[in-house]
């Protein structure tokens, strides 16, 4: 197993500006290969210590991976430091020069001087290209390791991953055939506990098996790995899971909840409309980042006021003023609203009170009503849910989508 | 200046399961009293590599903060190591056994013999009550140094640092009268290297400045620190970058887009409406995630079908039929529905292929046409954004908020 280490550049991280995203996101694509990163340094854009970490990481690594400091600007240092750790000159190539003046000038940008210096690369190493920005990656063989830099945006760092990288890394080798070593299931609407509670029983007839809980709000994702156990045998552990489980389980792998809603409608030829009020657009930005969500999503509505309830679906004036915009009555006349406006077969509603403003006695911040329109009826149901505004539009958006979820898993089953 | 490294401990880092939300969090704390973090190392449960990594840490900084492993399972290691690394003793104490099991009592859990290992300190250092879990952190100083160690939870971490490092740091006069050396302002529309050959002139006139760049797509924050400027040279030449700028200038600090765009909406007493195909409710669900939205944001319509946007938005069949949904006239037409239907002053309308699939030979993905409706007529820009659905999204609601956010400018200052 090749020794892997990943230095994360860029004071922006060490000055609690930005999140260090590259960490999670290149250990989960190491890991599909069963490989797993040793350690990560992150250090701000200062050359000599960039220069230090980088020479000891060499030291001590088959694979080391550079994220950041590729840019333009006075602090972008990556290039020149890292030449210097590893002893090697910097060349100008020409090319380079050509490739970002054409793409500054599609976004109708000039080639500034400071572009220059964006313009070299280590000797020896093969350029990595970057179709989303002007910093350009190095792939670079050295001694039987490997060096590799990219860029610090995950907008291009992650498209260069997965179009130059992970094809040379194959070329020469270093993913072999490795196959996963490991198994991912996903639940939904239990939390950790209770989960781990209910699968005991089948993970304790196992030994040498590893288990791994990662919680987002309730969808969790369970990890098994073993160093004794067949992919084979995992895999029948998993299903010993899922049959354990019933509804509570969400599927293998990563799931996204939007995207098994949208595969269960999909399946069943149906469609969906929106009515978003406390949610406002969340459900609906939710579903749009599947491919090929407009071929179920009929559309949607973000229905702030009064008015738009009334105008855009229909809900009588009478309904606000006798029970209130955030009521079961009303909810559920905008999840019937939406179907019957957007000509669809299911049709989900949200209303409450996100906060830090609203609510009322009867009806504190993080009250959400869900609405749940079928060609069976239209049902509605209740929550208080904890957080900020951000994580109350999300808790409620997952509990409408888990909610659908399952009325599409009975109707689909009628019988289980 | 004290040097300060952090230490992460955790598998689960490592492996693509969790982010390291440590480093962002405890960044912002320490910045707020004008102090900076060196280095952040993420490292694994192995004991010889956490002391190797505590030992190097502590010869060569200041303050070192070790994250994570003081749990009760085999995989918490880093009081041995740690223990190891310095050269110190592990101590039993006894009041620990007595407040853990208290702790546990309190929750209907016994004290079980894994707890056994958290009842132990380094010789020397306080104990950091941690009444939120049974993992306690410790503080010491030894020879002018620093070592502060705190439970990996964010809940526990947290609290513990406010609660107890604040105050003994306080006490020592580490924090000192510190206050911000740094100020923030962040821009909007203008790439890194062209943003940075426009300021240039004015950060030139400054020796000792230092400036970090900080990249989200078009939306760019700069940070200034200076050890030499007071707050108010800082702002004086913050300010002279602001002049310079003009319509780029997104304001100072942390700055959100759909944010900015909100206040000034409301500070001219205008609403807005919203129109989605491509961008499909992200556009709605930026601007719900400010609170108080909802006096300004008449409502949306995700409108993916070619129904929806003649139902929902009066868009003439004739006009989808001759000119497409992905066109110029379409989006005027879905700006200045959206409008009349809200009853709304101003208007964001959206169509384009966000792939991967659709797309055709004029329109290729990426494509964007965005419609602005204001009381002075409806405009239309088009674009051709680069990367997967997800960024083609997001760059085309950067987009929109933008061009929103300087039509805006223009009418509160018409002379400008």
């Amino acid at each position: 197993m090749p020794i892997i280490e990943i230095l994360t550049i860029g004071d922006e991280l060490l000055l609690g500006l930005r999140t260090n995203r590259h960490l999670l996101w290149l250990g989960k694509q190491l890991a599909q290969y069963g490989l797993m990163i040793q350690r990560n340094f992150v250090i701000g854009d200062a050359p000599e210590v960039i220069t230090e970490t980088v020479a000891a990481s060499w030291n001590r690594s088959d694979i080391v991976i550079i994220t950041g400091g590729l840019g333009p600007t006075k602090d972008d240092l990556t290039r020149e430091a890292s030449a210097q750790a590893l002893g090697l000159p910097l060349e100008f190539v020409p090319e380079l020069r050509e490739t970002i003046t054409h793409q500054l000038a599609q976004r109708g940008a000039p080639f500034t001087d400071n572009n220059l210096q964006q313009c070299y690369k280590l000797k020896g190493a093969e350029i990595l290209a970057n179709p989303n920005g002007t910093a350009l990656g190095l792939f670079l063989i050295q001694a039987s390791k490997l060096l590799i830099m990219l860029p610090g945006p995950p907008a291009e760092l992650q498209p260069m991953w997965s179009d130059e990288v992970i094809p040379r890394l194959r070329k020469i080798n270093v993913l072999g055939n490795r196959t996963p070593s490991y198994l991912q299931f996903c639940t939904s609407g239990l939390g950790e506990a209770l989960l781990a509670t209910k699968l005991q029983p089948v993970f304790s007839q196992y030994e040498d098996l590893s288990i791994t809980y990662c919680a987002h709000f309730h969808q969790i994702e369970i990890r098994l790995t073993s160093a004794k156990c067949s992919p084979e045998a995992l895999r029948l552990i998993a299903e010993e899971c899922r049959q354990r489980l019933g509804a509570d389980f969400l599927g293998y792998g990563d799931c996204v909840l939007a995207e098994v809603v949208l595969c269960q409608l999909r399946d069943q030829k149906k469609t969906l409309a929106l009515a978003e009020s406390c949610t406002g657009g969340y459900l609906a930005n939710d579903l749009t980042h599947i491919s090929g969500a407009s071929s179920v999503l009929a559309g949607g509505v973000v229905c702030y006021s009064d008015a738009s309830k009334t105008d855009m679906l229909g809900v009588p004036v009478s309904m606000l003023t006798t029970h209130g915009a955030v009521s079961a009555e009303t909810t559920v006349a905008l999840a019937e609203g939406a179907a019957r406006r957007f000509h669809a077969d299911y049709a989900l509603s949200t209303t409450g009170f996100a906060g830090p403003s609203g609510g009322d006695e009867r009806h504190p911040i993080g009250t959400a009503y869900i609405g749940y329109h079928s060609p069976d009826g239209t049902t509605c149901s209740k929550h208080l849910f904890h957080g900020d505004r951000h994580i109350i539009k999300t808790k409620a958006t997952h509990a409408a989508l888990d909610g659908l979820r399952r009325q599409l898993l009975r109707a689909s089953n009628p019988h289980a």
